[in-house]
């Protein structure tokens, strides 16, 4: 027997973390993969501890419901390695002998992997560290996208869609529609699609463009007043004209970071207060990372290839790398894999083309034309009667 | 050609109104009949204003669009029609030359019904009224259940379900999960499915067992110390002791009634503040009435016979009735349709059953006896690796 296998989540998990998992397994199962394969309990916080978690017997049919499981089915943390947790990493790489290393995270997680595969070749140990990509927020370099956003963005417009119908087929209110983002208005950008599935006018903001609450509302009043409903989608991250975020919960956690959250209840309160408008704020949070339903078709396919791809690298000998999508969307979408140094994806954040938003609170075309693929089955056609 | 037909949406609308809708387009076209098919526009306003859509030519493709088209597609209202209201509604009949008119929707809708069918019979006007049920919040009496229910108790359940299993895979917070329900638990009671297809603990208050705020951050803080992650599931209309609302918008709107919200926000503040925990709060709200995605397809066939079962009631002769739902669930699950008076189920509403809430935050196998086969296909059986 050779050496062994292991892998782990890092961060946040996406709708379709598990089927990188799932690709994982199932491509060193089919090349034949004699070593133990492992997976750290909770991240790193498994890795520090030697507490991992043998796959190696797991049930063919257990492993292949993993594309359709929520959030970690391994279990993931939000700890970041320091310099003094490196030894400790090692030492747990070599007492169980591990000879392959996927991290599958998003850009801590690559700056974690070069660091382990930097010590690895400082070490002369024979380990080959290959990272898996994944970040709702699409916000890793040097891959067209990340698996976890096309699962984010179907959720964002779909269930935008469903709420703008809402608000349309009973125009009591506006209804404001907050969706995760603190930095990155990537998934909240795709909330927009509403606009183009139904007859409800739509306003979108982003944590790219500072909000000037003054004209939020006066366009939030003119476009209420055209009669066929109105729905606000924000990014729980939009800022105001000073640089601060619109809302918090006023609440200092015990890491010493104010919570955040509640901006569309905030915006909510003004539309009350100040236009004397109904309103209700909707916050499905961690929902839209969760949803399977919501899933895209196309995302967790590619997270089945990544992880995939990463095995099949790791066995020819690549280390250093994070498997990267390279797309092509004309005539037709297509996407392939390659290797990218992980030395230039870690630490670098893709920022959301402000020329992609148009007057503050529209998202262009080229938005979707880049996004749509990522979305996978095609969106509903709705019956709507009320002309 | 003989009278025509006239159909209204009352209230806020389900997953599945639209199927019912379907439903009654699509009987009387296969039953041939001759006359016109009409919508009121945003319902009672539509009818009051004599505003009617003519479905009579709208393609069968476009009809049967319908039981995947959330929200309304002939829109809705919240006017509750008052004794001033009537003369101008047997006008619009009487203009349209209405003979079947079927009114779609709660307890208020069936007393629009019976006092509608009352005044036909007054002044000797030919025109046949039928009830059709739907109300997400299953409150209706004389009706095993609800159409729109089962499909709002599977969206609270896989909801729940997905986010629990965020809240275990990275237990890093409480999460605390705000469902529709004002005064109802029904909804939020499904979301208890999710201690049953998850590893997390789960805590669920309804609206009916007033919450003592101090036990129940003490059951919050004992819970979540087991280290399994914890979902606590809320209706929005939880009361303290007090009989009061535990939280409110502070806000109130133009009608003089203060706008709920916030709830599951007060408890992780309250959760944030005195036990010194992460915790965060999510409120899909009106999705949980909107999603297509989430629907049940027992739902959607039941939404769908109830229009059709009023059509053919109407069609011969049957007036004054509300259409019912009779279910037998053992050895399997099997519904079938009868007619119920108006009179008798206007204005009562079904409570839920106090002996289904245990300890005051779980939920017995006898509400899912009752419920599971309303929320439509199977479950899906997670892949769950971290032991």
């Amino acid at each position: 027997m050779g050496k062994h296998l292991l892998v782990a989540h890092g961060g946040g998990p996406t709708a379709v973390i598990n089927g990188s998992l799932q690709g994982v397994v199932e491509s060193a199962r089919s090349a034949g993969f004699d070593g133990k394969i492992y997976a750290a309990r909770f991240g790193a916080e498994g890795i520090l501890a030697g507490d991992l978690i043998d796959l190696t017997g797991v049930p063919a049919a257990t492993i292949s419901r993993l594309g359709h499981t929520p959030a970690s089915a391994i279990g993931s943390c939000r700890r970041k390695l320091t310099d003094a947790d490196y030894p400790t990493v090692m030492e747990t790489l070599k007492k169980f002998d591990i000879g392959y290393f996927f991290y599958n995270g998003g850009n801590d997680s690559m700056d974690t992997c070069n660091k382990v595969n930097e010590l690895a070749k400082t070490e002369q140990l024979d380990v080959r560290v290959i990272g898996i990509p994944k970040t709702m927020d699409n916000d890793l370099d040097l891959t067209d996208h990340c698996p976890g956003f096309g699962s984010a963005a179907r959720y964002a417009a779909l269930s935008a869609a469903e709420l703008a119908l809402d608000a349309s087929g009973l125009p009591i209110h506006v209804v404001v529609l907050e969706l995760m983002g603190r930095n990155a208005g990537w998934v909240t950008a795709a909330s927009a699609m509403a606009a183009r599935l139904t007859d409800c006018q739509v306003l979108t903001y982003l944590p790219e463009v500072p909000v000037d609450e003054d004209r939020m509302l006066a366009d939030i009043e003119r476009a209420y007043a055209k009669g066929k409903g109105l729905l606000v989608t924000v990014s729980e991250g939009i800022c105001g004209l000073d640089g601060k975020p619109l809302a918090d919960t006023g609440i200092v956690d015990g890491f010493g970071h104010t919570v955040p959250g509640g901006t569309a209840q905030h915006i909510t309160d003004q539309i009350i207060q100040k236009l004397g408008l109904k309103s209700r704020a909707e916050k499905p949070g961690l929902l839209g990372r969760a949803s399977i339903p919501y899933q895209s078709s196309v995302d967790r396919e590619e997270a089945y290839a990544v992880g995939k791809y990463a095995v099949e690298a790791a066995l020819k000998g690549e280390s250093g790398f994070m498997v990267a999508i390279d797309a092509v969307r004309q005539p037709a979408y297509s996407s392939s894999l390659s290797l990218v140094p992980l030395a230039k994806v870690a630490n670098v954040e893709k920022k959301f083309p402000l020329e992609w938003i148009v007057d503050g609170n529209q998202i262009s075309d080229a938005f979707f034309d880049y996004a749509l693929p990522l979305m996978g089955d095609e969106f509903p056609e709705y019956a709507l009667l009320r002309g």
